[in-house]
C-alpha cells in the first residue's frame, strides 16, 4: 500500500523542487510546527536520503508569546529525520507593523543559519491559500502586476515547493502521519491583516464568488508573473542600450546638455563618487518616445533606482511624472523623483541625477 | 460663481473624453437614468454645443420589470439638451446567464442606433467602482493580466469617460442639478453577482483592507491593461516575423514537415479553404524558444486562433499544452487545441491546423 494521496502530493511536490541539487547538498526545512511547515520537513525527511541529499530543520522562537520557547525546542525534537534541527532565537522589532518586524526578524535569522551551516536551499511551507492571502492583500495597493505576482516559487536560498497545493494538504498529510499541527494563536489573532484575509475576506470571496477564489488567486499571481518577467526582460534589454551611467562624482550642473548616447551596455565599472551621489544616468529620448508606456516606465524606473532613488520611496506616481518630460513635453523644468534624486530633460536626453544638497 | 465641484469633475472628464472629435460629429450618451449615466448625460448636453458637437441619447428598455417603458419614456423627455433622444426596445434571451443577455442585448441596441444616426461615440457612464466591481469579478476567474485591466476607455464606437471618477461624484453632481437619479430594482437584487460585489464584497474589503480599495482596484486595472498591451504589441511582432499562413484547402497531413520560414509579415490574402477549415499556420521554433513564456503563449494563441481555434473556448490549459512541445519535447503526438484544430510538432516547427473530420 502506498503513502496516503495528501502524504504523497507534498513529497512529489519537495522532490520537483529539489530536482537540481547535487548530492550530499544540504536543504534545510523552515518549520514552524504549523501543518504547512510541519507536512513539508516530514516531507523533506522521507525524500532528502532518497535523493541523496542531506536534510536539517529550522524553526524560530520569535519570543513574542508565553511558551514560545518549550514549543520550538519541541519542534526541533520532532523524529522527522533532520539533523541538524535548530531552534533561532529573534528579537522581534517594531519597524514596519509587528506582522512586517516578525517577518524581518524571521528571515534574517534563516539567512544566517543557512549560510553557517552551507545549506544550498531553504524550504519554507507556504501554499496557494498563502499566496492567495498574499495577491488578495497586495490587490489593495493598487500596485501592479509585479505586486500581484505574489511570492515567487524560488528567491535566492529559499524554496517554496508547495505553492501549487491547497492548505488542506497539508492538514491532510499530518493526519495521515500522525503527526499533530501546532496552532499558533496569531494565526487567529484578527490584529493581523493576513489573518483577516485568511478568516473574513476569502470566505466571503467564495460566498459571493463561488468556490475557487483561492486556485483563481493563485493562477492569477503566476500569470502575473510571468507577464511582469518578461517586461522586466524587455526594459533591460532597452535600458542597456538606451542608458549611459557616468560615475557619482558630478552634480547635475556638472553634465553638458548634450551627452552622446553611445550604444551598448552599461559599463560596470564606474568611478565613484562623494557619499550620497549616486551616478549619474543619461537616457536618449528617442529610444523611449515609441516604447509602449509599460516598458517606457518600467526603464525610467531602472535610471531612477541607478542614480540613488530608494526603490522603497519610488512611486508610481513619481514615474508617471518623469514620464510626463517624455509624452508631455512642454519646457518642464527638474522633476523631483526620491532620495534627493531628480529627472531632467535637456537636449533630447532625460539626465537623472542626485542634487549636491541630497548628500548627508 | 461656478459650477458645483462634482458637475464640474463630470464636464471637464467628458469634455477630455471628446477632444479628438470634429465639429459637428454626434455623441450620443447611453443613459439608464440612474445617477452615473445621468450625470454622464447632463454634462454631455452642457459640453456638446460648447464643442461645435451634436449630442444626444439613447435608453434601452429591456422589458424585464414592471413599467420600465415608462422609466424609458421619462429619460427621453428629460430637459438636457440632448437631441435625439430615443428609447431602444430590446429582447432578453437566457444566454450566458441573466447578466450577460442583458449585456448583450444592450450592446447590440446601442450599435445599431449609433450606425443609423450616423454617430461617432457614445458614451457609457461606467466609473471607478464600476471598474473596480470588474476587476474583482474577474480575479476570481484567475484569467490573467488582460482580463484584470478590467473595461477599456474606449473599444470602437464606445467611450467611458467617467472611468476615473467614483460614484459618490455622479451621485453629487446629480442633486447639484437637481435631477432625481432612478434607482434600478435590478441593482439592489443579490441574484446578480455585480450587485453581491458591491453590496458585499467591497465594503468587506475596505473594512478588511482600510479604505481606498476601490481607487486601488482601478489602478490596478490601469496598470494591468498597460502591462497587456506591452506583451501583446511584442507577441503580435513575433508572430509577424515568425508564423507562416496557407490558405483553408489543405488539411494536416498536407503541409510537409519542412516548411520553410519565410520572415516578414503575414500574407494578407491567404486562399480561401473548405468551409470549416481555417488555415494552416506554422511557426519556427528556434523563434520561440528563446521568448519569455508569458510572450511565446501569447504566441501560440495568435497561431491556434488564425488556424480557426474559437477564441472563447481557448484556454490557458490548451495553451499550456502546446507551450510543452516547445519547451518539454520528447516526441509528443499532435496537441489538440480547441475547435478541432491542433498543434503538432514536425522538424523544428510547430503546426496549426484544423483535422479535415473537424469541418461539418
Amino acid at each position: 500500500m502506498g503513502p496516503h494521496p495528501a502524504v504523497a502530493d507534498v513529497r512529489r511536490a519537495v522532490r520537483l523542487a529539489l530536482a537540481d541539487l547535487e548530492p550530499g547538498d544540504l536543504v534545510l526545512a523552515a518549520c514552524s510546527g504549523g501543518a504547512d511547515s510541519l507536512a513539508l520537513a516530514a516531507a523533506l525527511g522521507f525524500v532528502a536520503p532518497r535523493a541523496g541529499l542531506r536534510a536539517g530543520l529550522l524553526t524560530v522562537d520569535h519570543g513574542l508569546q508565553e511558551g514560545s520557547e518549550r514549543q520550538a525546542a519541541e519542534v526541533v525534537r520532532l523524529p522527522l529525520g533532520l539533523d541538524p534541527a535548530e531552534v533561532l532565537t529573534v528579537e522581534v522589532g517594531t519597524a514596519g507593523g509587528p506582522e512586517n518586524a516578525a517577518r524581518q526578524a524571521r528571515y534574517a535569522a534563516l539567512a544566517e543559519a543557512a549560510d553557517r551551516l552551507g545549506a544550498v536551499a531553504v524550504l519554507l511551507g507556504h501554499t496557494r491559500d498563502d499566496q492567495a492571502e498574499t495577491v488578495l492583500m497586495r490587490l489593495s495597493r493598487g500596485s501592479g502586476t509585479r505586486s500581484l505576482a505574489g511570492m515567487p516559487a524560488r528567491t535566492g536560498v529559499y524554496r517554496r515547493p508547495l505553492l501549487e497545493l491547497g492548505r488542506a494538504t497539508t492538514v491532510a498529510a499530518c493526519a495521515a502521519l500522525g503527526l499533530v499541527p501546532w496552532e499558533d494563536p496569531h494565526n487567529l489573532d484578527p490584529r493581523y491583516t493576513r489573518v483577516r484575509v485568511r478568516e473574513r475576506l476569502l470566505p466571503a470571496l467564495e460566498e459571493e464568488l463561488g468556490p475557487g477564489v483561492a486556485e483563481a488567486l493563485a493562477r492569477t499571481a503566476s500569470l502575473c508573473r510571468d507577464d511582469a518577467d518578461a517586461l522586466d526582460a524587455w526594459a533591460d534589454a532597452v535600458y542597456a542600450r538606451a542608458a549611459v551611467t557616468a560615475g557619482g562624482d558630478c552634480a547635475l550642473s556638472d553634465i553638458p546638455g548634450d551627452v552622446p548616447i553611445i550604444p551598448g551596455a552599461v559599463p560596470s565599472d564606474v568611478p565613484g563618487g562623494a557619499p550620497g551621489d549616486g551616478p549619474t544616468v543619461t537616457l536618449a529620448v528617442p529610444e523611449l518616445e515609441t516604447l509602449p508606456p509599460a516598458v517606457r516606465r518600467r526603464v525610467l524606473r531602472r535610471a531612477a533606482i541607478t542614480a540613488g532613488a530608494p526603490p522603497g520611496t519610488l512611486s508610481a506616481a513619481h514615474i508617471l511624472q518623469v514620464d510626463r518630460l517624455i509624452t508631455g513635453w512642454r519646457g518642464q523644468r527638474r522633476v523631483e523623483v526620491a532620495g534627493g534624486v531628480g529627472a531632467l530633460r535637456r537636449y533630447g536626453t532625460l539626465i537623472f541625477a542626485a542634487t549636491r544638497t541630497a548628500a548627508p
